[in-house]
C-alpha cells in the first residue's frame, strides 16, 4: 500500500475500547485492540502466529489474551505465556508485535511504523476537542475509496455547493465568490475558504440572523488527519462572535480500496441543545454517506484502479490543496521506503 | 478487448434518449448519451477528465452538462466552457471525446474507433424496420457473457430445438431433417436454416394452418450486429406469400464478459394484434433471458476465461458460419491494430 | 492446484446417484456423474468437448448422454455416438475422458489421475461402515477453505476444547490432562488423544454413567481421507466394552479455495434410537458448520492466499501430526509431477 507508515493512525474513539477484544486492519495489517488491567490500550498483531486465528475472537484470561483456536496465550507485551496442550512449550515465533498507542482527547491513536519513532508530542491535536465551551458528537463511517481520493474531496471544498446541494450548502448560487487561499506550513496543508455576505447553512441552527460571513479553513496533516474549522460572524461586522461548527476527519487506510473515516462535530453554540446535536449528526452523515461516500465511490470505479495522476487528470487552480498534499505525502513516503526514516520523524 | 473499434455499434432505441443525460459502457469505455438542443443524439466521453466524476450525474445547462462534482461544463462538441470556481479557470486537458452517433430507423449507434472513419453508409439497415405493412417490437438485455458468445449462439441455430423446446421449437423430433446452408459475400457471413414440411412455431401465431415450409436465415455483420429473417408459407407452395417474425440482434461489447443485447421482432401479419405482440415478446425474451443466457453463462463459466479456439474445440459442420465470423473479425482486428485501419473501412 | 491426482477422492454416498446426472468439480475440474443402465457409477468429463456446455444439464437417452446445447450424444465410454446435426458428422475431439470410479460400503470414489494407476485395493475402507452393530449417519458440507486447512484442523484435536466448547467438548478445564501419540505407518499419518478420568461427551449419550477413559484416534491417508475413532470405557476399567462414536472425513478439494466434505458418525449404542441420531448429527453439523467451518475461514482470510509455511508460523509439538501430512502429501505430489507416478501408486 501506498502509504505513510511512520505516522500516527486514529483507530477509534476511547469509548469503543475496553477490555474485550476488537480486531480491525489499519494499513492493510490485521490489528487486535483492547484495554490492559490498568486500561491502558493496547494494539497488537490480530493474527495468531501459530495458525493465524483472528484473536479478537479470544478470551480474556488473567494471564492474557487466549487465541480461540488451540488456546496460545499471550500478555499485554505480545510475549506468549501460556500454551494449555503440548506439555506448555512454547516456540520462539510464539510472539505478536506490540503497536505504540496514544490517547489524547477521547481519541485513540496506532503508530504503524517502527515504534522507536513513536512521538506523541506528533500527535495530531485539535484544541476544541477539549474545550469546555464546545459539544463534540462522534461518529464513524467506512468508505470504500482509497484514503487519498477522501484526503482530495476534503481539501477542495468546491465539491460542496454541487454534491451537497441538499444538506451542507444552499447550492451553487453564490459560492463561486466564494474566495480561496492555500498555504503550506511545512508539510501541514491549509486550504481556507471565505464567503462574504453569505446565508448562513442549516448546520448553524439559525444562532445569526441575516446575512453572515462564512469562514471555512480545512488543515491536512500527514498521513491522513484533516480538521475543518468552520464558522460565522454577522456580515460587515469582522469583530463579531464567531460561531463554530468544527469538524475533524481522521482517516485510516483499512486496505487499498477502503479507508476508516472517524468524524467529530464540534460547536460552541446551543451545546445543550440535544436536538440540534441530533440534526446536526444526521445532515453531516447523509451528507457524508449518502453523498460523498457515492461520489468518491463513482470516481474510483471509473478509475478502474490507476493511479489519479497516472490517468493525466485537469489540474484545476482548486486543485492546488489537493495535488500539494499529494506531493507531500509521496515525498514522505519516498524517504521513509528509501530508509531516511528520520525525515518523517 | 478483442474488438473491431471501426465499427457502429448499437446503443439504444431512439426512445430512451432524450435531454437527460445516461451513462453506458461501451467497449469498456464509460460514455454519457443526451439529446442536444435540436434532438440529435450525442455521445461522449462520459468521465470528466478533472476527477474522473461519472458525467450521466451531471445537471444540464443552457451552456452544457455540468459535471456534478466541481462543476466544470463540457458543451456538445466536448469542450469545457465554463468553471464556477478557481476564477474560471479551464486547463487544456479539461475537453471531452465526442464519438460519432448515427440515427437510422429507431436505432442510435455509436462509431467507437477514429472519427474520420465513421462512415454512415457502412449503417447496417433492414429494410423490414421501416416497412408499413411490419410492426416491430423492441426489447434489450443484458447477457453476462463476451460478445462472440452470443455472435456463436446466433450463428448455429441448431441450438433451437434443445435449447428452446418450451419456447421458439417444438423439439428435436423433425428438426434433424434441417438444410443448412452457409455462405460468405464480403465479410457479411449468412447461415440459412431450410426445414420442409414442418409444424409451425407459436410465434406465427397459426396464421398458416397445416404444415409450412419454414426459413431462417441468419446474417452477421462485423463487428456485432445480426439479423434472422424467419419465415413461412404452406408446405408444397413455393409461391405462397411468406408469413414473416424477424428478428434483429445487435449486440455492443460492454466489457470483457458482458454485452448489451438489443432485439427488435417485426412480423407481417396480425400487425394489429396487440395481444400477438405481447405473445411474441414473452416468448422471445424468456427464450433469451431463461435459456440461451443461462446456457452461454454456464459454457463461460466452464471455459474460465480461456478463448475458445485456445481449449481446442470439436468443431462440427454446423459450426462453420461461427467460425468463419470469428475469423473474419480475427483478421479485422488485427488488421485494424496494425494500423491498416483502411481494411476495416 | 497442490493436489495429488493419483488418489480415490470421495465425491458423494451411494444414495445420491441415479440415472440422472449431477455436475461437480474435484481437483478444478468439472465431472458428470450417472449411473448407467446396470447401476455402476459413472464419472466422466463435464463439459462438452463442442462449446463447453455442462452435461448434467443433458438429457439421458437410450444411446447416452445429450449435451443439451446442440445435442451430441456421449455414450458411457466416453464416445461421442450420435451428432443429431450436420449428416451425423462426428470429429475426432468429440469424446469425453471416463474417470475410474469406485463403489464400497455407501461411497462413491473417482480416480482423478492415469486411469491404469486406478487400484481399488487402494481404497480407504472403515470395518465400521459395514459392521451391522453399527448404525451410520451420513451427511455433506461445503466448507470455504483450502483441502489442507481441514486437514490441519482434523490432525490437531487440541482445538477441540476451545472451538467446539459448546458442542463436542465440556472445555478446556480437564483438557490439558490429554495424552497425545503420534506416529506414521508408510504413508499413514496416526494422531491418538487419550484423556483419563472425564466426563464423556454429549454425543455418548449416557451410556456409561460416571467418569471415563476417552480415547480419540485419528488416521490421516493421502491424499485426504480421515476417520476418528473416538470411545470411552469406564474410568478404572480398563479392560471394559468400550462405547464408539466414530466419524469419517472423506475430503474432496473443489478449487483451491474450497472443499467438498463428506462426514459419517457411526455409533454402536442406541443402535435403533433415532432420536439419539437426531441428537449427534445435529451436535457435529453444529460444530463442523458454526464452529469449524468459521474459524477455518477466519484464518484463511488472514492468511490471504498464502501457503502455510511461506508464513512461518510458529510450530507446536501438537503440530506434529499435520505438519507430517502436509510433508508426506508434498513429498507425494512432487513425486507424481517428477513422472515417478509409481511412487504413489
Amino acid at each position: 500500500m501506498n502509504v505513510l507508515r511512520n505516522s500516527w493512525y486514529c483507530v477509534g474513539w476511547s469509548g469503543e475500547f475496553d477490555a474485550k477484544p476488537v480486531g480491525k486492519t489499519i494499513l492493510g495489517e490485521y490489528l487486535v485492540f483492547y484495554r490492559d488491567a490498568e486500561g491502558h490500550a493496547v494494539a497488537m498483531t490480530g493474527r495468531c502466529p501459530h495458525r493465524f486465528a483472528p484473536l479478537d475472537r479470544g478470551i480474556v484470561t488473567p494471564q492474557g489474551l487466549m487465541c480461540p483456536y488451540h488456546g496460545l496465550v499471550f500478555n499485554d507485551s505480545g510475549a506468549c505465556v501460556a500454551n494449555p496442550f503440548g506439555g506448555g512449550q512454547i516456540p520462539d515465533r510464539a510472539k505478536l508485535r506490540r503497536y505504540p498507542v496514544a490517547e489524547r482527547d477521547g481519541v485513540v491513536w496506532v503508530w504503524m511504523g517502527a515504534a522507536e519513532l513513536a512521538d506523541e508530542s506528533r500527535l495530531p491535536r485539535l484544541p476544541w476537542l477539549s474545550d469546555p465551551s464546545f459539544v463534540v458528537i462522534k461518529a464513524y463511517l467506512k468508505v470504500d475509496v482509497n484514503y487519498q481520493m477522501v484526503i482530495d474531496n476534503l481539501l477542495d471544498l468546491t465539491h460542496v455547493p454541487l454534491v451537497h446541494a441538499n444538506t451542507l450548502s444552499s447550492g451553487l448560487d453564490e459560492k463561486p465568490e466564494i474566495q480561496h487561499k492555500f498555504s503550506i506550513e511545512g508539510d501541514i496543508v491549509h486550504s481556507d475558504y471565505f464567503l462574504p455576505n453569505s446565508t448562513p447553512q442549516d448546520v448553524f441552527g439559525n444562532v445569526i440572523k441575516g446575512r453572515v460571513n462564512f469562514s471555512a479553513n480545512m488543515t491536512w496533516r500527514p498521513g491522513s488527519t484533516l480538521s475543518l474549522e468552520s464558522s460565522i460572524v454577522p456580515a460587515g461586522d469582522a469583530m463579531g462572535e464567531a460561531k463554530y461548527v468544527n469538524t475533524l476527519h481522521y482517516l485510516a487506510p483499512e486496505t487499498e480500496n477502503s479507508t476508516h473515516y472517524f468524524v467529530a462535530i464540534a460547536r460552541n453554540m446551543r451545546i445543550d441543545d440535544d436536538e440540534h446535536s441530533k440534526r446536526i449528526l444526521d445532515v453531516v452523515m447523509q451528507a457524508f454517506t449518502q453523498e460523498d461516500e457515492p461520489m468518491m465511490r463513482a470516481c474510483a470505479d471509473l478509475m478502474d484502479g490507476a493511479d489519479l495522476f497516472d490517468l493525466n487528470p485537469a489540474i484545476l487552480k482548486t486543485d492546488v490543496a489537493a495535488v500539494q498534499a499529494r506531493r507531500i505525502l509521496g515525498k514522505l513516503i519516498k524517504a521513509e521506503r528509501a530508509g531516511a526514516a528520520e525525515v518523517a520523524a
